[in-house]
């Protein structure tokens, strides 16, 4: 049967020597939005990055029950630094697994894979995904879905997910969040890194990463790239068709002027891009209708803000918020009422053939 | 700089024992695509089928030349035969290069490994995309490029663009055959296996599969999938978005009722398949235009045949023809009078956004 990524909770999040917050995102990440999942952070001597989370040994760590150690410092060039072996070493030893989402891979340190051999305990790459995917079959799975899109890549799909996820939860509303990037599966212990798998297996990998499930269950699934991108369109449609949403929220960059690394393509308007997402997800789910915009309005005057999130939501008929400023519940509420029989926005859309 | 796989010709086709034409398809496809490529067939005393190549012994093949032994022989299970190592050791040691498409690898055989280390020969699974793909950056390329695409899987897209690729040669016109399967990869002596590629990197696949080119050279590029398939439709826009085709032929099998492997998923109408690759490729391609429909008519009864591809040209104001039965110059002709400024069906579509 295969998997997705499971890894053994609770972490210790290993900063390091990481010179600078830029270099702790995943670390930053964990701790705001994983912390029950983090008992500590590990750092060395001259390390001014701080989490928040309290300052462990490796031993402590042990001691207080932790089974992994998450590297949470990304350098540059992606690669473990030597001077963070023995810390390393010092955790196979106590029974931790290592977690690294960096591009070099654990299993290509000789001492690291001796060690983890000896000690039994696990080396995980979450870039690199499970074995033994299926190929995708488009048979309905019980339970509700909700998936990220975006007009680009970077649009804050995987923050706005986290988001809806965690005000979900916070109404009772019995959910998941599904990982499909490394640091989406590091903050919720699971997942598949979609745009890693052989893209025969991606829509494939895309329905085992959200197993059928209780009928009132929602998973809410971290997107990737965009029908949009020349590169990546062909990962997102794979995505979206594996994950049958019911829902999709559409994430957007308001100041963005063209596609990242794509000069010559401009950045789709909102409604081409929600009624192209539509028009395909309905291939698996023909009930898919999208519940919201997320607009990253960080580069956006303060005074233009509102009026700019008013007009987005006049065009669209959909809630728009910028998450971080307004939180999600606009499209929560849109979400909880448009899972009932009505759907104001899918009658007026060219469907795929039934 | 990244590559696609490159075959060294001629070929020997080995066939060994294979018990039926079942199994020996790929040899028998060389036989019939790329006879100026195979020199000769190797068979086992026992072996009945036969792909009127003439005969030769290892020693003899490597006299006449030949640079690779191909496996044209898949049986049961995909592995190569415990029998079969005797022969491959010996074209090793005759300086050829051994070329598969079966399932398990041939660097998996340590005394195969050994033997190409010793005699510096290469073991090619073609279906091991070459390493360093790029990422797509749908930047346009010089000259002109053909796609086929299909309502399904396996309905014709390989046999149509080698018999366009054939035609449009005996034409004098300069156009290179882009095989994205194994086949199509062993027939042309080149190509990458597109569905075997990480996702991530697709689109950059293809965009290496068909460089720059001469402003009048046509690149006729394999097909791989459906959009409208739940397994594979990422597979397919991937290869499209790469692509970039300037035409695109659409290949139909009108008996199927559902997708293959998909019960519950009809067979989109022609007009739909075409409209939504024509709608999706003009991210990359705005003056994308289909130039014909290629029907497989096997299971059609013969008094009907006929008026079944009127109607289809009829509905879709489009060549359509079984390439078999009734060849491709119909569709050629098309591609040859649409390769100028007017383009019939470009205007009545919903384009994606300039």
């Amino acid at each position: 049967m295969p998997v997705t990524l499971q890894l053994s909770v609770p972490y210790l999040v290993f900063l390091g020597d990481v010179p600078s917050k830029v270099y702790a995102k995943t670390a930053l990440g964990l701790a705001q939005w994983a912390p029950e999942l983090c008992v500590a952070q590990h750092r060395f001597p001259n390390c001014e990055i701080d989490t928040g989370l309290p300052d462990m040994s490796i031993a402590e760590a042990a001691h207080a029950g932790v089974k992994s150690l998450l590297i949470g410092s990304a350098p540059v060039g992606g690669a473990i630094q030597d001077n963070w072996i023995p810390s390393l070493l010092e955790a196979i030893a106590a029974g931790m697994d290592i977690v690294s989402g960096l591009h070099t891979q654990l299993n290509d340190y000789p001492e690291l894979r001796d060690a983890a051999l000896k000690h039994n305990v696990r080396l995980i790459d979450v870039r690199v995904p499970p074995e033994n995917l299926p190929i995708g079959n488009g048979e309905k799975r019980t339970g509700k879905r909700l998936l990220a899109v975006g007009t680009d890549c970077a649009v804050g799909k995987k923050y706005t997910t986290l988001a809806i996820a965690k005000a979900l939860k916070a109404r009772g509303v019995d959910c998941d969040f599904r990982g499909t990037g490394q640091t989406g599966i590091m903050i919720t212990g699971s997942g598949i890194p979609i745009d890693s798998v052989v893209c025969d297996f991606t829509a494939g990998a895309a329905e085992t990463l959200s197993p059928d499930n209780d009928p009132e269950h929602w998973d809410i699934i971290e997107g990737q790239g965009s029908l949009f991108t020349p590169a990546y369109a062909g990962v997102s449609l794979g995505l979206l068709h594996g994950s049958q949403p019911d829902a999709i929220v559409v994430c957007h960059d308001p100041v963005r002027e063209h596609i990242v690394g794509c000069p010559n393509h401009p950045i789709p308007s909102l409604q081409t891009c929600i009624e192209t997402n539509l028009m395909l997800a309905r291939l698996t789910n023909p009930a898919v209708q999208c519940v919201g915009v997320s607009v990253n309005t960080s580069a956006v005057a303060p005074e233009s803000r509102e009026a700019l999130l008013q007009q987005i939501a006049q065009e669209t008929g959909l809630p728009c918020v910028d998450p971080i400023i307004d939180g999600v519940d606009a499209i929560i509420e849109r979400l909880l009422v448009a899972d009932g029989p009505a759907s104001p926005n899918k009658e007026s859309l060219q469907g795929m053939p039934a």
